[in-house]
């Protein structure tokens, strides 16, 4: 079922809850890839009912970034959807989630902003605002849909952290799942973004996962001097990837912890091809 | 019943939803007088079963705001919703609620942020981050119970207004009731405030009625310049009342309209022996 109001959408799965069935939400922004598809295999297994959203979220691109050419391939995404069990398919438009003639800014929407101390690095040290647009429309996600479980992948990681604290801090009724990161064979992380990239580029940006992986390995070796372990990147990056990021943070809190640990996650963002991608491990087994 | 722990509270109250009970939330900081007993007995005509929670938010205050001593009288308060037919009354501790060892700040606290057109004015703008402090709470809140309904005071109307926007915005499942101001034979609006006042401070206090009132009829007669009805105050004040703000603006967005008209809301802030206050009216009929 394909369902693009929000009235529509609390109205069709007002059943489910009045007969007690479990409702596992996947919030995605379309262009469905096989990382989404694990999200989708997690929730049927745990949820009796699945709700897949798909909406580009303008709030959570700044004025720079790739709203406008972001990929949207909303039949194709339908097709993989009930392929794979999922009950509603909910696609909202822009005016729908925010009003007609909606401007996007804090003069006139409320905003659920996630603390600086997990925005203040990573992507959000170059994507300003950008987490406090995921926040927002997750949480209206999470109010539209309510459900019991959402499912959210690895691959972004520091989202995920953001908005498990968010979920701690106001007491919502939802538990998070995260899901492991798929990749391709070679490697690479699957991402909407790679739609962007050359042949080339899809090999260029081998050197993230590279990266990541030399250093869980230099860490299982016994390596746990961050800025050690950090260096070991800087043999493979190359003058086509362009490094934004590299950082050893903790799994939960993303702080900075004085030695890696068996809870520390490295974190890597590049660019190649001038098409933004990012990365992460965790470096315990 | 009175409760103290979020997952308690959870537990008691779950039996009411599967019974399909409809539940009003009456959330408040204690203190309770007549206002709130208004909006009690509104939540008792309107819904199956009533939670007033009891909570004196510690990020709603400035740093040198009154926090501290802010008045608590929970037996009183309890005693008082046991006679009126509260089913619970939820009074959590501030660790309960934001944690142990809680530091209020936005470094490490999802906070819920209304737009700045609506707190850049009246109490937003001597309060700064009252608006977030509060809507994040009241938002904690809904998460936690769960209500049908929220039933708030009139007193409060920018903060009504404000978490109005809040449901809008964040598709929040809850129905925002508003109740109409209580005063005392005299006029003064009931406020857990006056509690800080000598006999002749709350003699003073009138003038925050008589000033909307004076405000009020002279619209009535046709007045809708805003600074001519603004400029009636002057005359009503004196040395011992030092007024905050006088400001006419749109009821429900509280714009600045270019003439007063039945829509308009009259809004004042006073300091009365050291003690703010604050009382609003609505122009039209």
């Amino acid at each position: 079922m394909l369902i693009k109001k929000i009235n529509e959408l609390r109205e069709y799965i007002q059943p489910y809850k009045s007969d007690k069935e479990t409702v596992g939400l996947v919030p995605t922004m379309g262009a469905l890839h096989n990382g989404h598809l694990s999200l989708i295999k997690a929730a049927k297994e745990k949820c009796d009912r699945v709700v897949v959203s798909v909406f580009v979220n303008p709030i959570q691109f700044g004025p720079n970034e790739d709203y406008n050419k972001y990929p949207r391939t909303l039949d194709a995404d339908y097709e993989l959807c009930t392929k794979n069990g999922v009950d509603v398919v909910f696609s909202p438009s822009p005016a729908e989630m925010y009003g007609e003639g909606f401007i996007l800014s804090n003069d006139n929407l409320t905003y659920v902003c996630p603390p600086f101390n997990y925005t203040d690095k990573l992507c959000g040290k170059s994507r300003i605002g950008h987490f406090d647009g995921v926040c927002t429309v997750v949480n209206k996600l999470f109010n539209i849909v309510q459900p019991d479980f959402a499912f959210f992948g690895e691959k972004d990681a520091q989202q995920l952290i953001i908005i498990k604290k968010m979920v701690k801090d106001l007491n919502i009724p939802i538990e998070i799942i995260g899901c492991p990161i798929v990749r391709e064979e070679s490697g690479l992380a699957l991402s909407s973004r790679n739609k962007y990239l050359s042949d080339k580029g899809k090999k260029d940006a081998l050197v993230l996962s590279k990266i990541l992986q030399n250093i869980k390995q230099c860490y299982l070796k016994g390596i746990t001097d961050i800025d050690a372990l950090k260096e070991t990147a800087f043999s493979l990056l190359n003058d086509n990837v362009e490094l934004e990021y590299l950082e050893i943070y903790n799994s939960e809190t993303l702080e900075q912890e004085e030695k890696a640990n068996n809870n520390s996650r490295a974190f890597i963002a590049c660019r190649v091809e001038g098409v933004r991608l990012i990365d992460n491990i965790k470096l315990g087994d």
